[in-house]
């Protein structure tokens, strides 16, 4: 069977790719131990397990040379005074950057290396970000009633590794300030 | 020095990326040998050095892992009845892919293999192309007045093979018919 070129269309404004071949639905619950306000993610769990972010993935063979793609959305809301974010992840080939495209929302993009340097990149529409090798990503919507929607490229033998966040956080966290977002440093990062 | 995520942005209508480190301008002369028509060539090259395509190049290390990416910004015109173009390449690194975004104007990529197989993609504005390992691309401004703009990411390490086309060209060509854009056979095609 010949590997054909394809193409697909992001129609906007939801800009769910016109071809997908996975859909990662990602709630509350997937996000235990990461926001930093307990109290406030026990309650609000308790009252519903609410949708956080999804993702629309475009499949291909997962080995260097390809790459993967697809639509990340993350949803509006806060637990606490902490934005609704993604899980975020090392890519387990650590040597490997990713490709944002902002295609709509407002939010940010924290990021840091094993060697703890950190960035956060404001993400706007039309804004593209290049995150190096070896730098540590999660994306983060800080308005209040729209999706943060981007679209992602990074190299089909990535991998992700999901562990070391969830074990230690990141070191910068993003929270809703008295003049609007406010980056600062995590508490509780081990 | 750490080397630090960074963002740009494409402001349209030309989408010249806010940030560039190469731009790439390539005139009729370059791609000689390459148009059908060779009469018409020769004569409008006798007439001007017509500026045909340009690349804005964001720069990377040229390894696997990291990604390169850019614009590229077709103009309108034709040789003959053939309409502007990319030199076309295939990948050193044969076994890499590439992704382009139409953001402007209308065209196709003509793309095959090196066993033969061919495809011709039509690019608009919200398009996006995933060009699978193996296949040499060209991109074509079939637009009478506009530019064919793309956004582009490939593998750092691909590498360009422009010699092979040059050598041999490509085996589908874009004509310009009555009703339109035509996809022929290449009669030259070695």
């Amino acid at each position: 069977m010949i590997d054909l070129p394809f193409t697909f269309t992001l129609p906007m404004p939801q800009a769910i790719p016109s071809r997908v071949d996975n859909h990662i639905e990602r709630r509350l619950s997937a996000l235990r131990g990461q926001f930093s306000d307990q109290e406030a993610y026990n309650k609000k769990l308790s009252n519903e397990d609410l949708l956080i972010y999804e993702v629309y993935e475009i499949k291909r063979p997962e080995v260097a040379g390809e790459l993967l793609m697809g639509i990340s959305i993350v949803h509006p809301g806060k637990v606490g005074r902490e934005f609704f974010m993604t899980k975020g992840h090392f890519h387990s080939v650590l040597d490997t950057s990713e490709i944002y495209y902002c295609l709509r929302g407002e939010g940010y993009m924290v990021m840091e290396t094993p060697e703890g340097d950190t960035s956060v990149e404001a993400l706007t529409p039309g804004k593209i970000l290049y995150v190096p090798p070896r730098w540590a990503h999660r994306s983060i919507c800080t308005s209040r009633l729209e999706d943060l929607v981007t679209f992602f490229a990074y190299p089909a033998n990535a991998g992700h590794d999901y562990g070391t966040i969830e074990r230690k956080g990141f070191r910068k966290l993003v929270l809703e300030g008295v003049n609007g977002p406010e980056i600062v440093d995590n508490p509780r990062y081990q």
